[in-house]
């Protein structure tokens, strides 16, 4: 199974790292064989259809802290040009989420799906901004686009949805879907300064350098467009939703909440309407976790509200998102299902 | 899709109810077109070829308390002579769950199986007993053996680790299986007596007839022998489980728990060992549910910790299970996945 790898940053990285340490278990266990024939990062593009050494190339990005200086490397390209380049089985598109016009990511998908490639997108911008046509686009193509790793990263939860409660219709869904404006609020009901926290997230890591995505909400909303679309059938993109971030949180809103048993969450949620906004969550509801964590609840026709929690993000947990996607990809692939 | 259903209790008949009021749902969405042709209850059996009138004996159980009264009503035979009387392809087996000799439900599934029926439990008797040899048997006979209900009942635990989780290696889980012995364990935390919490449950109707299959923690241990089994590959059995309920509870138990920030729940668990008994867990740990929630957390190796909460019990929502058991079947054998 050949394979473009679009962006190396933490998750291209960790991907390279798992391709590496579970190789056998994926040949043995699921008949699986990658080999990475192209790397394209911001720079320049690597190419070798013999398969590159990906532990050479891991080696050279933590001592140089760039790929550019691998033997094969092409200084000055695109991702697009790569894509252009050869022929693949599967395009993996890892470059960052850019809610403006989802660029190059998109480009990389689009090129990607003409030139006959099964996508994997842990690249959320071009599903949040384009859903509705790129499964327009995969089917003309007569490929795959595949995204687990797009909401609650490690966390299966669109697997979850569309596989383990198939038979059943599911009614409505909320949930915290992002780590860092969650892990904010946490901080802010035991006490903290909205400043104060952030601060305390951003010395953490876990701010995105684009510090808008995390608290206006737009990685939450990208993330509610993409389970919108793929689970409730729903033809939605960014601008459907009604965004609210956590930037106006006031005392008073926190000491109401507190007051009603309750703690202040960034809820993204879907129930006829789709809006992102501070909701207070009561003490008792499963969907109230703390931290870092992200948790969605659904409510379905005949099994009931089910919550699932776990982290959202993480390198290696997406990179492992990853992994599903190509062993989902091949066998679907081996019965014909596309 | 010929049906046997061995058992007409609460769960038999919230799956006539819905297999009524799904019809159309399930064959256009689906292409499942189910046909009852035989039920059981403990004083006898109907058997029509034709398929047995759903809503007509619904019906009489409603007027009758039971369906001898139904025109083909057989008096005085056991399910294991319906099944040795009529050729079906699927065998669902719903008689109650008895954990010292799993009868008559295994007897049922084992002649089901012979008979080269595939078989849908949602008994955890004949799983806990007999589980390895029962998936052998299967193998030998060449027919499925699915039983999403007996763990989680609507929210579907086992689903979500096999096939959610695919391509991820999980280490281990701990869980709250039982939605009795957690209701009385909360009631206990908020100050009620274990007899008065014990009496405010029966009065609900959560407890089994039986109440030691709750209390003894029986029934946690059956679900965390089909988990083992499952999702681990152990072969197991109810004797390899070391068994604690919650009657030896204690006020300094309750006092130290509490002191930690913590509750006293029943907890099974697969870490190396299996066991079912009483765990200090933290306020804070999604696990931490109340009332008559499940909740399973299981880690895996890459994708990290993630928890699953639902109401575990309920008629319906077995049911419903029995209908994803059925789709999977289908899938199944269209795709010659047996």
């Amino acid at each position: 199974m050949r394979i473009i790898l679009c962006g190396f940053g933490i998750v291209g990285q960790s991907l390279a790292k798992l391709l590496e340490s579970r190789s056998y278990d994926l040949y043995t266990k699921y008949g699986l064989k990658p080999k990475v024939i192209g790397i394209s990062d911001s720079r320049g593009y690597i190419i070798d259809k013999n398969g590159i050494d990906l532990c050479k190339i891991l080696l050279s990005k933590r001592k140089n802290g760039k790929i550019t200086k691998y033997r094969k490397y092409e200084n000055g390209y695109s991702p697009s040009d790569l894509i252009n380049n050869i022929e693949s089985d599967i395009l993996i598109e890892a470059t960052p989420s850019n809610y403006e016009n989802a660029e190059p990511g998109l480009t990389n998908i689009r090129i990607g799906m003409k030139r006959k490639m099964h996508i994997i997108s842990v690249n959320k911008g071009p599903l949040a901004l384009a859903f509705p046509s790129l499964i327009e686009m995969a089917k003309y193509n007569n490929v795959l686009l595949r995204f687990s790793g797009t909401v609650g990263g490690g966390t299966p939860i669109i697997n979850y949805a569309k596989n383990s409660l198939y038979g059943e219709k599911i009614l409505s869904f909320s949930g915290i879907l992002n780590g860092t404006t969650n892990y904010i609020l946490t901080k802010i009901e035991q006490g903290m300064t909205f400043n104060d926290a952030l601060a305390d997230a951003r010395e953490k890591g876990y701010v995105e350098a684009n510090e808008s995505l995390d608290l206006d909400g737009f990685d939450s909303a990208a993330k509610l467009v993409i389970l919108a679309n793929c689970i409730m059938d729903m033809k939605v993109t960014m601008s459907d939703i009604a965004i609210n971030g956590i930037r106006d949180i006031t005392k008073d809103d926190i000491e109401n909440a507190t007051k009603n048993h309750c703690a202040l969450k960034l809820i993204s949620s879907c129930n006829k309407k789709l809006c992102v906004g501070l909701q207070e969550i009561s003490h008792h509801d499963p969907l109230c976790v703390n931290d870092t964590l992200n948790a969605i609840s659904f409510t379905s026709e005949h099994s009931g509200t089910q919550t699932i929690i776990g982290h959202g993000a993480g390198g290696i947990e997406t990179a492992s998102s990853i992994i599903r996607d190509m062993i989902n990809i091949k066998y679907n692939i081996q019965n014909n299902e596309i």
